[in-house]
């Protein structure tokens, strides 16, 4: 894991990337199962007749997995990662069972804390792609990065 | 569960309220384990000195929990939910164990699709609310709804 990074040391332009991981089947269905428990997301012959013409992970499945990826060193931040807020949250394209995911994060504006010396608001703009770069998820975050 | 609503009867300011339901300390964590293993998602004491002063719900499992809720009857839709994307999502408070959870959502727009008569678009502003009301997550979404 990368060196985690101070509210000092955040610049616009910084660019970071994740690790990857593989989505599978059983992952999509248990997942959709406990929180989004919609037939295309459940089941594969309905799946098949749904709106993604075939098994697709929610795409709150695909965000949660963004936010496996930005923890386990994808967005590397002393204390932590903790939001405020996402804006533009957008789901470009399904993921499929066996699709290989990683996050590229770009940080876009850092936003100094008017009563907090060292502290503030950074916000970056995360994009989560299959092994080949097709972008299937965008979302704009603002963290709260402690000094 | 309410009727499904088809598109052509969607209309602004139409609102909806979901079923509520209770988040325990070991979904919380169950959740944070799979999705966002941080320190104050994951452990009691940890949490204590965390961010949050206490354990916390993921906002992603927020985010997941409120899914659960407009599917489950909350945003009765022909079809199904289909989120092309989600604007302004905003954790305003954490949401802790014991907590109950139920969400209202409203339509703020409709936007009937160019090339296909009777389909669209509709924008719908959901509120995720403790058992009295108090505002823990807002967000809107945009949904593709078929006819």
């Amino acid at each position: 894991m990368a060196d985690a990074v101070r509210f000092g040391d955040f610049a616009v332009g910084q660019r970071f990337r994740s690790a990857s991981l593989i989505v599978t089947a059983d992952e999509i269905k248990a997942f959709a199962r406990q929180f989004d428990p919609q037939p295309f997301h459940l089941d594969d012959a309905a799946a098949e007749a749904g709106p993604f013409k075939g098994l697709a992970a929610s795409g709150w499945h695909t965000a949660a997995l963004t936010m496996r990826l930005l923890v386990e060193g994808g967005m590397p931040i002393a204390g932590g990662i903790v939001g405020a807020g996402i804006d533009e949250l957008r789901w470009h394209r399904p993921v499929r069972p066996g699709d290989t995911l990683y996050v590229e994060s770009e940080v876009v504006e850092v936003i100094p804390s008017a009563n907090r010396p060292g502290q503030g608001r950074v916000r970056v703009a995360s994009r989560t792609c299959l092994a080949d770069g097709t972008l299937v998820q965008s979302l704009i975050a603002t963290l709260v990065v402690r000094g």
